[in-house]
């Protein structure tokens, strides 16, 4: 796998000035010879990393055998000082679609095979180049949208970077511990002056409480690199629509709108706060004089689109009496929160502009609980702040920063973190309970395991292959 | 204008492994070294062309002051031995399009302007870097559809490119009759032991005789980079769509698929042979005994459609006998052919596989002309090969090699080159008439000036304004 040459382009794909071909493996070299003329009497070989002007040859069909077909550049980075950690050859052609593509094939008929996706990236960790965590850094730096995104993942690709090294010092930890266990185990009889019982189970839950304060920030990763899937509900004309409209235009955010998996769910990526909500509108759910199955689909899609919440924003229009359908809804929002004891529902009383504040215990009684509950206006933006700060206090750690604290930012890194954390409760349940160190030592391997899942140290091939599948070709 | 600081990403737009970020300019390393901190001791000054690692820099709202974004590669190629002639700094970020933007601002906010489009090959014109037809040919090299395309691109765009050397040639022999006209001038008494008016005579011929033969490379030229518009006519189920359809798919050509200003016309690019053709396909004529009105907007779009065409392409299906919707299409065609007498008809008979050869004559009567003929069946498939092997013929020039012969690639090019060839017959004409020298340099002047256009040696701002306008910002 390892030994073959890879190539792809690793610029974005389209029309611009200018592409980079990126050539990886111990043929890099031989491949690019066959590709690139350079000016100048010095091979490519002898002027590492440096820019080489020179002819991009390829078969053009309609010649017999290679012509130049471009001027451009190209660097060798011998390895292991490259990004892969193998002989690297980049060639920087002209932006053209055609052209790079000829040139591409030109490359894989000099002896190398199409890249992968992620797959020097992959290569790179493989390598030792960077670790599991600063991969999917890498990953959402290429796929952030909002500013903290950005920061976060910038953060986790630095050198020394703050989860690397938490990781790090939690691991060397661990291998103490155990270690101390391995001793116990081989020279039950000695005294080894080594830990004691006690002072291992105070280790013990000395990690435990480390591990919880990093498991901890993932709520921030989660809400900042994953994003909150959060849902508009409520009857026709409450301003569910304004309400989108407006969260989605506050702070110039739109991000992307991504057409629903139906026709009545509009989804859009906001930033609010440094929170992204994936929000969605559903369609107001309508009074049952219509049609029964037409009322049947449209219920069932809200509340599918409320099962798949984190965040439900309940819109009620205090400006007019409750309804039937202000109770429909309520039935769904409530039905919701039974099921999924982790997701928050707040009220939001839109068109505070036209009422002064209401007694809400109807609709508490309708939705069998009371719900946070804010007054804005979405015609005028009145109280959308207060919505917003709202929204980042359930989901931002103020203590935690985004560009210089350890942050767990999807949902394997924290699984790691949590297969390791119940892993050293049971070592800690057994030690208390008097059970040997044999034992006790298999929780803490499988601990140790799990905690270098995290950034790769512990290498799991499928989980590789899986994170650098969703990379994109060329990188 | 030359004297500021320049940057734009020069890669394509979108997601990708890595994007480059160029900074032209006497101050693109000033600019660079507020974005790039370089690894090590040595300042990007000090290594040219060399690949550096560092971290980009850039104000993020979030944070006081800057902070690394990301890591990354830069190069520094001092002017006047870079693309531009100008010192150039080349930043190698990821490929993600927040960071690139991001990065691209914090280039502004250390002191480079936004480039225009075109704008750095712009500078690397003027700065005697390449010339205008070098630079159209890189614009073609980043456009280029097909693969003859790409070939006179690169042929156009190589050192010591054949139409470069060959407008070389021809404006250096110019030169030399020019200052035969001014020595006759400035010393009309000498004799000077310069050209007799025999000779100047039979230079200009010899002259205008080379510019004719580079003019005529036009018809290829045009047909290979430009295009030609064709259209496809015909009654209703003459088999127009499946004729298109063939040719579009004959040999998985079909480069683009543009949606028709009008929603009845098809259009798309197809190479046939070395001729970039782009299709039209238009609705059917209908009979007369539908809505006049919808009937008139149909023609009225095809007769536009034919007026527009360089070559129409006349589908008759001789299954069945001719009927008026037939008649209707001829006589679009004849009337488009006698507006432009340049455009080029061909009668395609389709369903070959239906009929026998029959007799034409009732269709030249009734287009009022013959045409060139040929059977085909879209259906088999019978007879495209004579269809394409004719289009070529058409406008394809054998003599004239795309990768090694001096080619007119535009309109533009073949103007200067007509402008040159008028003036230099109004001297040729004056000289035989007898007229004073000072006369025959004004026209001589003029010839010259044309000619230098062509290669922009000869500069008008407003051309060079109009030719990178065309150019994707970064290139």
């Amino acid at each position: 796998m390892l030994g073959d040459t890879i190539s792809a382009v690793s610029t974005p794909r389209g029309k611009g000035g200018v592409a980079i071909l990126r050539i990886s493996g111990p043929q890099a070299l031989s491949v690019a010879e066959k590709v690139f003329l350079p000016a100048g009497a010095h091979p490519l070989a002898a002027t590492p990393r440096t820019a080489r002007l020179g002819s991009m040859l390829a078969p053009v069909s309609s010649h017999t055998g290679w012509s130049a077909v471009d001027r451009g550049l190209a660097l060798f980075f011998p390895g292991p000082g490259s990004f892969t950690g193998e002989d690297v050859v980049e060639l920087h052609c002209h932006g053209g679609p055609l052209l790079t593509e000829t040139l591409l094939s030109a490359t894989f008929a000099a002896g190398a095979r199409p890249a992968a996706a992620g797959e020097f990236t992959r290569r790179a960790f493989l390598n030792g180049k960077l670790s599991l965590t600063e991969a999917e850094s890498l990953g959402m730096l290429i796929d952030a949208q909002t500013e903290s995104q950005l920061s976060a993942a910038s953060s986790g690709l630095a050198r020394d970077n703050p989860l690397g090294k938490s990781l790090s010092a939690l691991y060397e930890r661990l291998t103490l511990l155990l270690s101390t266990a391995y001793a116990r185990i081989d020279y039950p009889d000695e005294d080894l002056a080594e830990l004691s019982d006690e002072e291992v189970l105070n280790s013990l839950s000395g990690l435990l409480g480390d591990l919880d304060r990093l498991l901890e920030t993932y709520r921030t990763g989660h809400a900042v690199m994953e994003g909150i899937p959060c849902v508009l509900c409520g009857r026709t004309n409450a301003g569910k629509s304004s309400i989108y409209n407006r969260l989605a235009g506050s702070d110039k955010a739109i991000v992307t709108d991504i057409p629903g998996t139906t026709r009545d769910i509009l989804e859009c990526s906001v930033s609010v706060g440094e929170v992204l909500l994936k929000l969605r509108d559903t369609a107001g759910l309508r009074s049952s004089d219509g049609s029964d199955a037409v009322e049947q689909i449209g219920i069932r899609r809200a509340l599918k689109a409320l099962d798949e919440a984190e965040l439900i924003l309940t819109v009620v229009d205090l400006s007019r009496p409750l309804d039937d359908e202000d109770r429909m809804v309520f039935a769904a929002v409530r039905a919701a929160c039974d099921r999924n004891p982790n997701t928050r529902a707040l009220l939001v009383s839109n068109k505070s502009d036209l009422h002064p504040q209401k007694d809400l215990a109807p609709i508490w009684t309708a939705l069998g609980r009371e719900l946070p509950s804010l007054a804005v206006s979405a015609k005028t933006g009145e109280g959308f702040d207060q919505l917003t700060a709202f929204i980042r206090s359930l989901y931002i750690d103020e203590g935690v920063s985004l560009s210089s604290d350890p942050l767990l930012m999807n949902a394997r890194q924290r699984a790691c973190i949590v297969g390791a954390m119940e892993a050293l409760t049971r070592a800690q349940t057994s030690l208390s309970a008097g059970y040997t160190f044999d034992l006790v030592s298999a929780d803490l391997e499988e601990a140790l395991e799990s905690l270098g899942e995290t950034d790769g140290r512990t290498v799991n091939e499928d989980i590789v292959a899986s994170i650098f599948s969703h990379f994109c070709v060329g990188k």
